[in-house]
């Protein structure tokens, strides 16, 4: 595992199907979602117009084992998107159906592959400021919560929530944590909002319980900080997937995909 | 006024200083946002981030004669955002202090002009297809509404709530609507929502009291759909102006830029 490529070659041999948070540190990771091309323009748009909440890296061309601007994202060797990933979900009409290490019999001709930015990049960066956050630290999963703030709706996606990731910390550092963030443009950047009247506009009733995840203490001298969440995207095809014909496959959340490029603006 | 060009060179010599609603049809007309480089960052951000309520067209290149991209937008001939708008409104701390025919006195060296889509574009498409919005058969101005839906956060851009223009269509021609508009990409695009349920998600109390613009009467058998709309920006301005040093310029709303381009997407 002593670089992605190799990562991926012990995925697409099923030598690997655990979570990637903490590995290969620095190397930016990405979610999946697989769509029928009757989805993939309305999902393409939906990226588009919330670039925080779905950002897009990349789609696939025509084919599971190229990328449009490939060699930015995979620098050589072999690739492919039905097996690369360590675990994937395999959705019907909007509902998990089965996990699968490879969704090589879900693939068929029209099928689209989107890469969407993950968090895991600037948790990096804030360890490394000496800023990590409490989820990282703990060694559990961050908090995610469904909020009451909509996607700005595109074709079919429509009445999606936003679902968000909370990270605690001191007011006194809340400037800093945005600044770091802020520069991750293709992975979620700087938080959406922040502090218990930010919980309050996003419509989060309960920090004690999240939708998704862990729940994680807020300390006397912490407030919440919300970051939109890569979740999102596979909470839009629950959403709306009774108008989706046929399979839709994600990422197993927390199982991603090792790309060979450390860059995330 | 035969072509862009020369309606630029009126309001340059200051001989039209009036609306540019359907004027120059077919032709983009651009909204107006010129910051000084301290909140120009943060500005360009949260475009980037929004960019459904704030959809950039493009910014000046160093100088109040040049774009970025400028051929596609100014053909060729002069050109002077300090002066080719009909009229300008001055801001001091996020209030607006007075209203011009020119905004020389006002650009300083730093000093960064940004040209925001305008949702005049789309109106006339939906005119052409037989679906003209009331507000342009009854030649009045616009509903527009402050919501309770906020611009994902950036830099000094903090709790910026959504505008949004409404136009009453019937259920059936809903679709037709948001095809139509979905192809603007850089002028909002398509209904963020609709319906009375889609009021009651953007926090809209009482339709028929707009923020902005005119009344609309919404019939029996039509709902209200629900667009971006550029006044987001200049909200976005007085909402944090007290933060930004220096005056802030603005296109009166209604008196817009009209480029050289018809292209939308």
């Amino acid at each position: 595992m002593s670089n992605p490529e190799s990562f991926r070659e012990l995925c697409r041999n099923e030598l690997h199907s655990g979570p990637t948070s903490g590995l290969l540190s620095g190397y930016v990771q990405a979610n999946l979602l697989i769509l029928p091309q009757s989805a993939a323009e309305s999902f393409e748009d939906l990226c588009f117009r919330n670039p925080v909440a779905c950002p897009l890296l990349c789609k696939t061309n025509d084919s599971p084992y190229r990328l449009e601007n490939h060699d930015r994202y995979i620098k050589n060797g072999h690739f492919d998107i039905r097996r690369d990933f360590p675990k994937y979900n395999i959705y019907h009409g909007g509902e998990l159906i089965e996990q699968k290490n490879n969704c090589v019999d879900e693939w068929a001709e029209g099928h689209v592959g989107f890469l969407i930015g993950c968090s895991f990049s600037f948790e990096y960066a804030l360890a490394q400021a000496g800023l990590a956050p409490k989820n990282v630290v703990q060694g559990s999963n961050v908090s995610m919560f469904v909020t009451t703030k909509y996607l700005d709706t595109s074709g079919i996606f429509h009445r999606c929530p936003y679902v968000v990731s909370m990270r605690p910390y001191k007011v006194n550092d809340i400037e800093q944590v945005r600044q770091i963030t802020r520069l991750f443009k293709k992975t979620h950047g700087e938080p959406i909002d922040w502090g218990f009247d930010g919980a309050q506009r996003l419509g989060i009733r309960d920090l004690k319980q999240p939708e998704y995840g862990d729940p994680i203490d807020i300390a006397e001298n912490e407030i919440p900080v919300f970051w939109a969440c890569g979740v999102t995207p596979q909470l839009a095809v629950a959403t709306v997937g009774q108008s989706i014909d046929g399979a839709v496959v994600g990422h197993t959340p927390g199982h991603m995909l090792v790309l060979d490029t450390t860059q995330v603006s």
